[in-house]
């Protein structure tokens, strides 16, 4: 799957977070990184350059930090510009291909809820999103967040990376898909390190699990297949 | 009550529904018109004159087309330069003032429901500003929505150039402030007119139905208070 990253944010060689998810990509060879405010200081879009980037990829990602419950105005400067259908050429066709957002907060997530400090869920506040995908025909993802990233630990970090390498690279959030790019990556891997012997083992376990999956799914599959008499 | 019209449109030019607001609040002395697309091509605020604008108003009104389910992007400029934490001056003391929303769009309103093209209503995809007015502590107004404007009657938009101005100087949209608001507009405007005596009867039946009004409350109020038995 093609990945094409558009990124919104006024300041992003000042941004932990951003060089993180940008350290993340890097080795991952489907991926197109893009950063709106460095490309087009001005905000003036090349809308037929923009529009092939579209073209070629499989998936658009829209990336920002939260600025007041929306995206910072490049990616604004871009839907309006991009989007358009006053320009003589064509719009791409976006049937077929995924939106997803990977937006990032200051604010701690459970904080986006009815009483609580931001009053609204994410998920309201990013309705445009939603909306904008239903308009030109595009299949919205659940977006990944991001929530006070400086306060993630080690760990937590590590996990984030695998998370967002497979919000970059798998069309579905499922887990046996995850799964299985997981066993993949690790035998990549592998064959680069040390500690072959032990990573086998834990790749064999994973395996097993797998499989375990698949029989138990068969299982369920059998079960509603047979009416109770 | 001094109100301030942030206006973003990156054609405003050509926008009838626009000349057609500018036109109608002419005669209003206490509202001033920023255009900032007009005052701003490059999209680089002056963030200490927008700050000074903010500090002399009462009631802040956005005003724009639906774009993307959102503002155009100068908007958003404006939000990210303007209101940023981090400039060196203080943000200007919101308490007290209000956030009114003047919001075109070129689908009719009743397709922003579940089930319908818009799939959501313009209350939760205008969320963002109401999050906006509660972070910055101004108090959000309901919107107001101008739907197909070039479809309108001309009796449609008479009504519609009340309705703005009575959102542009009356800080609330209750039924008795409306027809006091009515009254006195009437009233200056008699003096300059041929058909005073005909205008003159017109007033007085709104007096009229004023007084009515007041007293329908006022036993509305004593039957609340007497309990019953």
């Amino acid at each position: 799957m093609r990945t094409l990253v558009v990124i919104a944010h006024p300041d992003y060689d000042n941004s932990g977070t951003q060089a993180f998810l940008q350290a993340s990509a890097q080795s991952l060879s489907q991926v197109t990184w893009h950063i709106l405010d460095q490309v087009y200081p001005d905000l003036h879009m090349d809308i037929i350059a923009e529009r092939q980037l579209i073209q070629q990829a499989d998936q658009i990602i829209f990336q920002f930090p939260l600025y007041w419950y929306s995206a910072p105005a490049s990616l604004y400067a871009w839907l309006d510009q991009v989007l358009q259908t006053k320009h003589e050429e064509t719009l791409p066709d976006f049937s077929g291909k995924i939106l997803g957002l990977v937006v990032s907060t200051g604010t701690d997530q459970k904080q986006f809820a009815a009483g609580r400090q931001e009053q609204f869920t994410l998920s309201e506040y990013l309705r445009p999103f939603e909306g904008i995908a239903r308009k030109v025909n595009l299949q919205y993802r659940a977006p990944l967040i991001i929530s006070q990233f400086s306060y993630l630990s080690e760990q937590q970090k590590m996990h984030l990376l695998i998370t967002y390498q497979q919000y970059l690279t798998l069309k579905t959030d499922h887990f046996a898909q995850r799964q299985t790019w997981l066993i993949q990556r690790l035998q990549t891997l592998v064959k680069n390190t040390e500690a072959e012997s032990q990573l086998t083992g834990i790749i064999a376990a994973l395996e097993a699990n797998q499989e375990h999956l698949t029989d138990l799914t068969e299982t369920l599959q059998m079960l509603k297949g047979e009416p109770y008499e």
